[in-house]
């Protein structure tokens, strides 16, 4: 098998999304650190990996991609027989994941990655952060997150009954989100909690926060 | 075969996209329109078919979707054997496919998205424009366009030597955005210019411009 190699920061929720999939699948893989601070996405050689100038981006011997989900869709096909499943070959049960995905990457993501900088990353740079943003965000969350207490009273988790690349794609703003004042907002519904506290409990998941420098 | 509905509006960039794939795929359809203007979209029936109150929502049968990259992708992979293929089966072609989706959805459809609405939906209202939320689109659009040119110059189309889904994928936007200022950034570009003429040619697009009533 040729050597897997991840380049990015252990810090990015989009990097994390790409490891905890391989952990999930058990698979072996270089991790390549590459530092934001010093704008080291922005530059050669990292650039040519992705023109986009943003981590993380991935090679699996002369396969080099990027885009966090692009990365995480293709080691969950072609390492099928590997760890975790993650995904359904039924068309309908495929069909139903695809469109969670889709709720994860154009409604919850979009919000969440701003209150993840806001009240996640800023902090750490002692940096201030904007109250109408996160009051916008936290607004349009508290939507979102209706929506998802109603679908997971009905199924365990977001894709079906099984825990899919859909879950798995919301463990990295979780990790940032539960730590803030926005906890609150997926601690009041039970439903959301209850999926919280049990993909947010996986093994594979504590090793990619075994990633992360003290 | 089971009836296959599409729930949308002949407007809008979403719907339009569940519609060329439907032409390109050799379908037949029943298209439900849903009236934006009288906001029924917001209400029932529509509403529990997608519970963010936004179209296209689709079933095929007694399955339900909704989010327009989710029902395409469940379209190509369900009639694989009708019309064109618009994906690969080999794994790592797919990859590539699926890391360009991704560019389309996450960078290209972020700024094309906010143009449209600017410049294409807008003017139809008589509504005036934002001048600053045009000029920081064009000038993100600009740069996605110089990724996009390089790209081109080495494969025909984004996903490798053949159309496919991404390409797809990009067309209702180019709809009014070739109508637009924005012309001149895709026209300025030769590879650009020359691929945004190869995939609106394509007769199922036409079938899609022609559910637009006048
Ligand atoms: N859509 C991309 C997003 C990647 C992304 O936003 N990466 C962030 C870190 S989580 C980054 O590189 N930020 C630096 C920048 O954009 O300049 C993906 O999912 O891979
Ligand atoms: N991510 C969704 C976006 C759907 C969407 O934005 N639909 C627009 C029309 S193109 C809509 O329903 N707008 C009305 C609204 O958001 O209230 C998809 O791809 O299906």
């Amino acid at each position: 098998m040729a050597t897997i190699k991840v380049h990015g920061s252990p810090f990015s929720t989009a990097t994390m999304r790409v490891t905890a999939t391989l952990y999930e699948k058990q698979l072996q893989f270089d991790f390549v650190y590459i530092n934001l601070q010093n704008g080291e996405h922005k530059k050669q050689p990292f650039i040519s990996l992705n023109p986009f100038g943003q981590v993380p981006a991935f090679e699996d011997g002369d396969l080099k991609l990027f885009e966090s989900r692009a990365i995480t869709q293709y080691i969950v096909d072609e390492y099928g027989d590997k760890g975790t499943k993650l995904i359904s070959n039924d068309s309908k049960k495929k069909a139903i994941i695809g469109l969670w995905s889709e709720v994860e990457s154009q409604h919850y993501d979009q919000v969440a990655s701003k209150l993840v900088w806001e009240l996640g990353i800023k902090p750490l740079f002692e940096s201030p952060l904007d109250p109408k943003v996160v009051e916008e965000n936290e607004a349009k969350l508290n939507t979102i997150l209706d929506v998802y207490e109603k679908r997971l009273s009905e199924s365990k988790y977001l894709g079906g009954e099984c825990f899919t690349l859909v879950d798995l794609h919301h463990l990295p703003s979780l990790h940032y989100l539960m730590k803030s004042q926005s906890k609150e907002l997926f601690e009041s519904r039970p439903h959301v909690s209850a999926w919280v506290a049990d993909i947010t409990a996986r093994p594979a998941w504590s090793k990619v926060l075994a990633l992360i420098p003290n």
